[in-house]
Parts: structure tokens; C-alpha cells; sequence
């Protein structure tokens, strides 16, 4: 399976959803991470996500059956530059 | 066409993002919107997110046939609360 990965949260906690994003996915633009992932390993993605968020904070996780169904174009900076982000 | 268009501009522009992207798309999260788009409107879509940005600024669309290819979950505060946003 192939997901994205979005979230909004608090600036100060950005750096721990990262993290956690970062287990499983890779990071490819502020706040959105992506990648292939197995169903047991996104059900315990999803309960830390879960777990991590704080109320006024949101998540969405986008799935695909695989990454062939996901056709995406980029703009501006190459936003997989990993040094950019935190 | 269904779109997912996500970015990362700096803070004082994010305001030009979201009422470009709002004319074509519905803001879903702080920094993304998706919805659906004919050909015709996507690439002039691409082309004024394109003439937007500037250096060190960038954004994903991510595209798919239909939004049956979409399959979401979304965590913590409803993301589509569109009133919480800019």
C-alpha cells in the first residue's frame, strides 16, 4: 500500500510528528511525508498518530493501493531536499 | 481528474496560496486542498501555482483518475473545519 502523509500541528511539535513520520515514510515537503507501507505496520502508524495528536491539531493519511495510482508533479524547490527540513 | 495539492511557501504568503487554490479546489488542511478538476482547469492550475512561487517555496499536486482512488483517514480536529483558517 502507498499513503501520504499530512498534518497540522502546533509549530513547537512539528519536529515529534516528523519523527514519527519518519519510521515509516519519507519525508518529502514541510508537514508531508510519503511512501510504501504495510498494513500492520499503517494500523500501528495510525494508533501513534492517534496518540500523538493534541486537541486543534489534524492529521489526514491518503491510501492507495499502490503507488502506481499516485501521479504527482512537483513546483518550486525540490521539495525532497531532506537537508531543508527540520 | 482528483487532486490533493499540498505546499510550503513562507508564513506571510500562505494567504496567496490558499485563495489561489480556493478558486479551483477545497481547502481540507491548514497548507492542503483537493478536489476535483477538469483537465482544462488543472493545467492553468499548474501554471499560476508555477508563476506563484517563489525560491526556497514549494508545492505537490498529487493526481488521480477519480476520487475512488482516494481513500482518506483524517485524525485528530476535523480538517475541514474550513472556518479555523486563514
Amino acid at each position: 500500500m502507498y499513503v501520504v502523509f499530512v498534518y497540522d500541528v502546533a509549530a513547537d511539535r512539528t519536529r515529534k510528528l516528523l519523527k514519527l513520520g519518519r519510521r515509516y515514510l519519507i519525508h518529502v515537503q514541510n508537514s508531508v511525508l510519503e511512501g510504501e507501507i504495510t498494513e500492520g505496520d499503517l494500523a500501528q502508524f495510525e494508533a501513534e498518530v492517534d496518540a500523538l495528536l493534541e486537541p486543534g491539531e489534524s492529521a489526514i493519511i491518503y491510501k492507495f493501493a499502490s503507488e502506481t495510482y499516485v501521479n504527482r508533479s512537483t513546483f518550486g524547490d525540490d521539495p525532497a531536499a531532506d537537508a531543508k527540513f527540520l
